[in-house]
């Protein structure tokens, strides 16, 4: 009875309502691309007509990115979609926190966010990749879009040490240019010296030196002595205002040190710049899905209780308002955290309980500081992009909005894993304290000034989500990839239950993962109502 | 009787109007900062009243952003100013195109721009980095300011060579990747074996090995084997769609590809993101400062030819819509561009006609192609920056604005020196298809379609300007820093005239250079009429 999700839309014969087709990148002068995944196409409303009955129903549990992508797109084709909401924003996970914003926390701490108008911070997703199908829906939504500070030469990397960089703060800018001139030089000394002549052949070398003396900005002898890319303390102006600048750090320190460590984090495919965010927070997108689909269909405030198959299809009980309610479907979707799932009143087999156990929930938090003075334009020349320390608020994120205006919001920290579990317990104040203690060693004591207010959220203390992701057992805590016995199981449905949300994709903690995972789900479901 | 504008405000006595602070980047952790050059303060009423006789009238000789800029600091200590600009607009060489632009080109073609409401280009200046004064005046102005995509992983890079990479578009993503794997495999193999052990410790080489494990994306075994960095033919999905992807390219093809000629550009102190540019276009900054100098001080229209030093002050003749004008004035602030001025009627001593003549005129222009699909987007997955080649379009740069939308405009090319040469005396419809056809290389047939229209310069070819920038004799073709004898001695003013612009700054063809070129002509002029 399973249908996997996994089969095509072959014989269907779609002939209308195409949808968006999610195109590979282009590979002119490559190999032709040999797609993993065919073109999802959305579900329409020709599929149905003269080969099944109607009106079919979908519960769809839970108003995240997940749960609006599949109702969406299942509403495209005329199913009878109603999704059930616990929060009273759409979202789930992606929370833009501005003024009016109120949340209780699991601690029992209620906290109301007071910034100025316009200004918010995400408190979950808060950025997209370029390859994402996120930017797809933002497109098809009418979502604006504006870039998002994800490198920054102008941040500062912060890290302890035992070397005379220990604890000091230094420009993105002069740590790339001392490491790649001290590697360049290290490069070049040891190609020359032939160490590496069994794998460089002299054409090989001679071309390594000339992108070397580039790359590392050595001198005419190969040797890094310093560049003016590391920046200036005094920029140069007119005349003969050349301005000013520091040495270079010392080779030992700067390898010791371990200044580059961050630098990877954007070479990676899903960080690299240009990346994206909508304008107004990332919520823009949801309160788009929620205007397509029609409020209608979405009831917030309702708390899932009971979830079964029925021999009809699916039985979902739950409260709205404090009010007991039931609804039945044809097909249930259910994007609630899957450690959250086992809660419910279930008749799900063992293997699934199992399965839905096995994807622990993760600690991560973040901590807005609204300042009304933007000093880090005003005195670090930062228009976005993060600082990066080993302390435990792990990085400072600068605002990509608002540019030279009159107040900001800070991201104090985003930290995850055990850097987190020491926030998770603290109360705002304390959170707040700490940030600002440790946000001072990097950015000096204007940090600790000119703060208007601030509102922090750690996701395994709010309810409805106790987890910011999923880390699945057996997975080594990546991000997606790894196939386990428990993530295969529960990407086939429970007879009329399907399982949906980012922690079934290989893009986990990414829209994109929770999008994809959802039209995986709508593409399954469609097929089989089709077929029916 | 020449005062130096390297001289101080000290003894000013400045009370009020303080003016715009030009911080020095903070450098918490470091050195304390040497600044060479004094913050600027503004001129101000205050400095003058009681002191010398109220009315000092200037001249101001173009209206781009250093005759702007002087016009605007000057105006706080209520000058008399009056500029005179050639051209029917402000801002010079800082030109954004849009539907409405006309010009006639020195070779004697007429074009009309005819893109669709809201869209732009900018021909001359289209970035500003963080740490310019331009950031400054933007947010003094008031004008609003995004992003500017300097670097992009998804944008192409497109080199000939005798490699298998030869003529072929890749990625940045998978250039960079594939770059940084073999660097970093090369250097782990040759510290290994011992080959830098006169300059290495062993914990040099234990850190070494960690950072280089890590941005190299090696394998455990020291290896480059290829990485998820480079990017995905088919990006991961759900369930059991883990993308897929290429494999490295061959080791020898890397280095000899050259591949990675260009990645030190926004390495650049003046190139590193973030970036940024005004909502709407350059030219922005240049209507605000016309609305606080005031349009009746402005006078557009107006072609100077003849600039005298006389025993009073100044004469400068100029046409006015075609008649003939003079103007006296205590002083003037010369900003047209230096090879121009030698064509004046003027009485300047030999010494400085010489000078003017050192700062040759450079070729740099820029074509606009307005698409009516954003294929970029659509099938490339780029949203902003550039695509970089060895073909004399050298570049394609993708628009940073109304992503997602129906309709953009690319700039086909921003070529400079000889690679430009071959643009100049192209007719623009020849500029086109040169374009075009070099494009399509790069980015495929696609290239070709769906054009709405197009508009080309060449700064050379530009009346009232004849150059994209000055290139200063025996200074090696760089954009400052070398104090030519010919670049000094303009430093100083003749009489009554002082020179200014971004040629006589050490950021020539940046605003920056414009701006502290005109405020140390102003601070210079303000000194003096205060002491006198």
């Amino acid at each position: 009875m399973a249908v996997t999700r996994r089969s095509f839309m072959k014989g269907l014969g779609v002939t209308g309502g195409a949808g968006l087709m999610y195109g590979a990148m282009s590979t002119i002068g490559l190999a032709p691309a040999t797609a993993s995944a065919p073109a999802f196409r959305a579900p329409a409303r020709s599929d149905l007509i003269g080969r099944v009955d109607g009106h079919h129903s979908v519960v769809v549990l839970g108003g995240g990115p997940a749960g609006l992508c599949a109702a969406y797109e299942l509403g495209k084709a005329g199913y009878d979609v109603t999704v059930l909401e616990a929060r009273r924003r759409p979202g789930g996970r992606v929370w833009s926190v501005r003024a009016g914003t109120e949340e209780t926390d699991l601690n029992g701490e209620k906290q109301v966010c007071t910034f100025a108008d316009g200004h918010y911070f995400n408190l979950g997703a808060t950025r997209i990749p370029q390859s994402h199908v996120t930017m797809d829906y933002c497109r098809e939504l009418g979502v604006e879009l504006q870039a998002f500070g994800n490198q920054n030469a102008n941040t500062f990397v912060h890290y302890s040490s035992d070397t005379a960089l220990s604890d000091r703060s230094i420009t993105y800018r002069a740590a790339k240019a001392d490491t790649y001139g001290y590697m360049s030089e290290l490069l070049q000394k040891a190609a020359s010296r032939g160490a590496l002549d069994d794998v460089l052949t002299q054409a090989d070398k001679d071309a390594l030196s000339e992108f070397l003396s580039d790359f590392g900005d050595l001198s005419g002898d190969g040797r890094y002595v310093g560049s003016t890319r590391r920046g200036y303390t005094s920029e140069p102006g007119a005349g003969l205002d050349f301005g000013t600048h520091e040495p270079p750090f010392a080779m030992t320190d700067v390898i010791r040190g371990g200044i580059g460590r961050n630098f990877s984090f954007d070479f990676g495919y899903d960080q690299a710049m240009m990346m994206f965010t909508p304008v107004g927070g990332m919520d823009r997108i949801y309160y788009a899905f929620e205007d397509r689909i029609g409020t209608d269909r979405i009831e917030y405030g309702s708390e899932v209780t009971a979830l079964q198959n029925t021999t009809e299809g699916v039985r979902v009980e739950y409260t709205r308002d404090g009010a007991p309610r039931v609804v039945d479907a044809d097909f249930a979707i259910c994007t609630i955290p899957p450690h959250l799932v086992t809660r419910l009143n279930h008749n799900l087999p063992a293997d699934v309980v199992h399965a839905l156990g096995a994807a622990e929930p993760s600690s991560s938090g973040k901590l807005g500081i609204e300042y009304t003075r933007r000093w880090w334009e005003l005195e670090d020349r930062i228009y976005g992009g993060a600082s990066n320390t080993d302390k435990d608020i792990s990085q400072i994120m600068f605002p990509y909005d608002h540019y030279n205006s009159d107040r900001g919001v800070v991201v104090g920290y985003y930290s995850s894993g055990k850097r987190h579990l020491g926030f998770e317990s603290l109360t705002h104040k304390q959170r707040l304290a700490k940030a600002i203690a440790e946000g001072a060693e990097i950015h000096g004591d204007k940090y600790t000034r000119d703060i208007a207010s601030s509102f922090s959220g750690s996701w395994r203390r709010t309810r409805y989500s106790e987890s910011a992701w999923a880390s699945w057992q057996g997975a080594g805590g990546s991000h997606g990839g790894e196939a386990t016995p428990e993530y295969t199981l529960l990407l086939d449905p429970v007879q009329n239950v399907y399982f949906a949300g980012d922690h079934l994709s290989n893009a986990i903690a990414w829209q994109h993962g929770a999008f994809t995972s959802a039209r995986a789900v709508v593409t399954s479901l469609h097929e089989r109502v089709a077929a029916s």
